[in-house]
C-alpha cells in the first residue's frame, strides 16, 4: 500500500478537491490521509518540508501536487 | 463509468502529473482520457470552453482540476 496524504485548510477550493481524491483515488493501491491544518496545526512544518507552497495539495510517493490554488502556506500559517 | 480526461502539453511538470493520474485513478470508476496538445490541437476549445486555464489539468464530472502549473493555454495555443 502507498501512501497519500491530501493536505488542506477547509476553503472551498479546498472542499472540492478534497471531494475529487476521496472519490477518483484508487484505495486499492493508496492509504489515503486528509490532513485539516486547522485541526493539525502541528503538521504544517512537515508539509512544508516536503515541499507543499498552497492547499490544497496531495502528496504521493513523495511528490507534491497542487491542485488548484486555495490559500497559500503563509495564509495557513498566518490563520492557525 | 464516469469521465475524466487529462489534459497536457508534454511539459515536465506534465508528465510527472500524467504519472500520478495514471496510477492514482480509480480505473473501476473512471475511464480515462489522456488528451496532448500537441498532438490534438483540435481540443483545445473545448478545454478552455470547460474552464482548463493552464496544463496539466485533469477534468473529472465536468469539473476542472489544475495539478501544478506546466504552462498557460495561451503558452499552449502559440506553440500549437
Amino acid at each position: 500500500m502507498k501512501k497519500a496524504i491530501f493536505y488542506h485548510a477547509g476553503c472551498p477550493v479546498c472542499v472540492a478537491a478534497e471531494d475529487m481524491v476521496v472519490q477518483a483515488i484508487d484505495r486499492s493501491k493508496y492509504d489515503l490521509e486528509i490532513v485539516h491544518f486547522a485541526q493539525h496545526p502541528n503538521r504544517v512544518a512537515e508539509a512544508e518540508t516536503a515541499g507543499v507552497k498552497s492547499v490544497p495539495a496531495l502528496m504521493l510517493d513523495n511528490q507534491v501536487f497542487h491542485i488548484n490554488f486555495g490559500a497559500s502556506m503563509a495564509d495557513v500559517k498566518a490563520s492557525a
